[in-house]
């Protein structure tokens, strides 16, 4: 029998407090975990047909061995899924197959099938239990973490949703090497973001360490998503409903999500929109006179080194700007910011239209540079 | 000017309170009401054909004078239109005119409405404010407080939704003038259905003055509403979730739902239904011995002279059964009911089914009297 590490991090949230447990292979041993937590019974498990080709059969087996009666969704891959017509075809799913209120649903995949399932456990019955197995970098370090649950509307992301925390995020490190590259790649963007608005070491440690990261040394995987997942709980922790402080958790995204937009979620993926976004309001921020030129030239040098790109896309301006209007956490047309002081410090401040446009303009003036350093 | 008396009830649900106020000819004023309560800017107005063309213009008119954004979003009347779909219509709507975070909806009609108007508010950007202001007797005294929101799926009412608590519940006792004797008198099966479980002067008040209420009495109807969400603020606040003692307020409920999906929503309306279960839910209690013949005749005194059905009417008893399984509070398959032991004290208990089937038998028996006292 092999030794592994196992990691444990408290998601502090009163009576809605949850574990996430970080265990190499455990994927393939979910059901007495679930048993532990008091589930019992009906466990619809959510996933996508490519994370079922890896992982749903001995899920089901580990499940069934435990007792449950395990019934399986299985959905198409990918962001378009991610609406309300495929929550009414999940629940449609728990209505026919006679799901109680004790009943509960595991989501076996990444962010988009993390959404779904918690947004139809939010909903369904007025709220049922369910437990996070995310199988990509960007939902175990991200996405599954912190209770946001949802689906995109036709004129934007996430804009239909519910905070709905989970029972427990299991995660298994080894999930990961079943993962496509560009998607391993693109979930850093978020590792890389928890350095630099919480942590100047861990942000060091990744300069260091994304080579073995790359490779898949399960010492640096699992390390990763550990602390990744430990500055998420507590940012969460201190603010579940996103009321001020879990916005530092948006650095990167005011850029990025509008990039990803403008692409039409189809040039850029999350991950790398977001790392152009990391890069991108650092300068930014510099531009601005809130942190020196070598933040963004760090942040810029660690992006690089995971394989991310840092360069600002050629656009215009007026499309930009729109684009980050459309952001949920704009009020009343206000951009509000999160900027570097230094690497593991944030503040808020809001960003104004002419400011904005006089950085693109100095932005485009550098070019055909790569980068902002 | 003339003066009119308003009472204030507070739902106390830590940071979630808030304020009921039953004031005649408010309907007419929201727009400072609103303002007080702090909500600006957008305010997407959902209500009905029919109570628009009482309601909407005055609405519109007070909360533009006080500096809001209204939209009005004008839906078709009737239980028909409690579905996802048209939560997708009103999200629509909302996101079209670009609603913030901040901005808020109205509730202005009946149960439908408000149900619809909720979890709308409860889902779009995960959550925004929203405020009821019932037009219907049964939306005033039941569901327009503690924040059940939701839809219905084809094969069961309320099946999905959330909870999310209203900001204010506004309630203008006079416009029960514009609505339709039958809903208003099917309103008072709720209404007698708390002094059974919580209040016997209440419910002897109501043995006096129901005549007074059904001739539309400004006094009685403003005291029978108020006393009723005093009765309904109480249970919610002491059990949101609805994990325990607030299923108390399932008292003839679990006939009534039965009833009303055995006629398929269309033969009773639900006040109509819970009326016969408020009788038949006694009546089955003396059955168990749980209290005495006079509490389900003093029960059917009342519900008869409200004007409301209270006989059991022929069906077979395995259709019966079925029906009260598919509540959405059957755990495990156990129906758990709740029982009087005299008017004003109830408690809860499971219902075996061999019960259920020897009294069914007797009640028959007893035919073809009205009531079972």
């Amino acid at each position: 029998m092999e030794t592994v590490s196992e990691h444990t991090i408290q998601v502090k949230l009163g009576r809605r407090s949850y574990d996430i447990r970080i265990r190499p292979g455990c994927a393939s041993h979910i059901g007495p975990m679930l048993d532990q937590l008091g589930l019992r019974g009906k466990i619809g498990v959510v996933t996508d047909c490519n994370v079922a080709s890896h992982y749903l059969r001995p899920a089901m087996r580990s499940l069934t061995s435990s007792g449950f009666r395990p019934v399986p969704i299985v959905l198409p891959p990918g962001e378009r899924t991610k609406t309300l017509r495929t929550i009414e075809k999940i629940l449609d799913e728990l209505v026919t197959e006679k799901f109680e209120r004790r009943s509960s649903l595991l989501a076996l995949g990444g962010g988009v099938i993390g959404d779904l399932t918690g947004f139809a456990a939010a909903i369904y019955q007025r709220g049922i239990p369910f437990v996070q197995v995310p199988t990509t970098l960007v939902a175990q370090v991200d996405s599954s973490v912190g209770g946001k649950t949802g689906v995109d509307h036709r004129l934007g992301k996430n804009l239909i949703g519910a905070f709905h925390q989970p029972t427990a995020v299991l995660i298994d490190p080894r999930t990961l090497h079943t993962l496509p590259e560009r998607e391993r790649v693109a979930g850093l963007a978020e590792v890389i973001k928890y350095g630099i608005i919480a942590d100047e070491a861990f942000f060091a440690y990744q300069e260091k360490a994304v080579g073995a990261f790359l490779k898949l040394d399960e010492e640096s995987i699992t390390h990763v998503i550990t602390r990744s997942c430990e500055i998420k709980a507590q940012v969460v922790a201190e603010d579940e409903r996103e009321s001020d402080r879990r916005r530092i958790l948006n650095y990167g995204h005011t850029i990025g999500h509008a990039l990803e937009a403008m692409g039409g979620y189809r040039t850029l993926i999350h991950g790398e929109a977001v790392g152009i976004g990391l890069v991108q309001e650092a300068d930014l921020a510099r531009f601005q006179g809130i942190c020196g030129a070598d933040v963004p030239a760090r942040i810029s040098a660690l992006v690089q080194s995971a394989g991310l790109d840092s360069a600002m896309p050629r656009i215009r301006f007026g499309a930009l700007w729109t684009a980050m209007q459309r952001d949920k956490k704009v009020a009343d047309g206000q951009i509000v910011g999160v900027w570097p002081e230094r690497i593991g410090s944030v503040r808020m401040a809001p960003l104004a239209r002419s400011v904005c446009r006089d950085w693109l303009k100095s932005v485009r003036k550098r070019k055909p540079r790569t980068g902002p350093a």
